[in-house]
């Protein structure tokens, strides 16, 4: 992959931070971004507040190859991403009449109110990502990808738009679960990272229908040296007196 | 609550990036932080890289009254999270002899190898978070707070900590769903937002056995506000020809 291609998710709400609702876009980004080579190196998750939707966007736009973005683009006074990220560029927020044709054919006629026209406000100059399930559209802005939070619409909306984004090669990744714990299997996995300087070897103990053990998840563009690993990893299993309770590739 | 009171939570840890872990530690701290009336304001979640998280964890020790890391203080090379936090605060890494006989007091006599001798390693200063599951602690440096990874461990390990941190009034929550979308909705919040400064009102819509909606949450410090919001938004909704459909104080 290019070495420089890099992402981050910004995801906007306070429910979030309050723990109220469990997020779980950034679980569905970061394997999509896993397939189309695209490291996916912070996500941060900030308040509905404009100067800190700013703020954010703005460090990371700089810093990141592409930014995709989740919440806060609905009908209510709490919905401020659209205008925050207009800031953010330094461009207006302008009625789009695209995204006001969109809502037009979402919409029964005469249920569009002003709440719902300020779905048709985006940023000046950007492109819009077209909303499959409920007519509101996101949209584009230089590196930046404003989509919504209800996971549902986000993914349909991220599946969508996919062809925008170049890609690298695919992080491939091998798991294997073993009843050793980790204390017990350390030496031997830290020896194998060192061998092994195009895979990164993560290490996740689990306690699962009473027993304890780790996972040992493995990352890598090449499919060689993932194979190659997993082979000497069993060894060491083995060697260490465990055993492997289950190799689900995916 | 004071005014300067605030917190970060840093979710270290490349199986999170990856969606490969849906993390749960951030809807935890998130909900005891408002109960402990300390406003959360951000989260990050960045990879296993000490660069990455010095930078980081100095950006927020700086601009949050309380840091909260969670991660990557186990036995594998992955765990890097003591060693980077040292090297935040420019101290050194020093075997710590209460840590140690953490260790002793939890692994049988001789289990302890040199992998996990390394989570007997601390910064220079710090102060122990004691773990009462397994064996190895966390610690305190400062306003910063470092925290395993395991949801379970973690959390009993917060739980017995709490009394380190100054609160605040705790931020009370009331919830109510409605079959009204929020569109229809939106005019009626923004104007009891605007009336009630003292209220963080959310809309969040929902899509549940096959039905649309909104759900409507108000935070405060303000008992007495809460109380006076829920009264008129329930008179709003009636306005707007909804229905309430549940109202979950929680």
């Amino acid at each position: 992959m290019p070495a420089n291609l890099t992402a981050a998710v910004v995801i906007i709400g306070n429910e979030i931070l309050s723990g109220r609702t469990q997020d779980s876009n950034l679980t569905f980004l970061g394997k999509r971004l896993d397939e189309l080579g695209i490291p996916l190196l912070e996500a941060r998750v900030i308040p509905d507040d404009e100067k800190v939707i700013v703020e954010t966007v703005n460090a990371c736009r700089r810093t990141f190859s592409y930014v995709f973005t989740t919440g806060g683009i609905g009908p209510t006074h709490d919905d401020i991403t659209s205008a925050s990220i207009a800031t953010a560029f330094g461009v207006d927020l302008e009625r789009n009449n695209e995204a006001l044709a969109c809502l037009e054919a979402y919409y029964d006629s005469g249920n569009i109110n002003d709440a719902r026209m300020k779905m048709a406000n985006i940023p000046k100059g950007a492109s819009l990502i077209k909303n499959p399930v409920s007519g509101a559209p996101g949209f584009q802005l230089g590196n930046v990808f404003v989509l919504p939070g209800v996971p549902m619409i986000l993914q349909a909306m991220f599946d969508s738009m996919t062809y925008r984004l170049i890609g690298g090669d695919p992080i491939l990744t091998n798991s294997l679960a073993t009843n050793l714990r980790e204390g017990e299997i350390a030496g031997g996995l830290g020896r194998l990272q060192e061998k092994y300087t195009d895979v990164s070897i993560g290490s996740y103990p689990y306690f699962r229908h009473g027993r304890l053990g780790v996972n040992i998840v493995s990352r890598s563009t090449s499919r060689g040296s993932l194979e190659a690993l997993q082979s000497e990893l069993r060894a060491v299993i083995e060697e260490c007196g465990g055993k492997i309770i289950a190799s689900p590739d995916s």
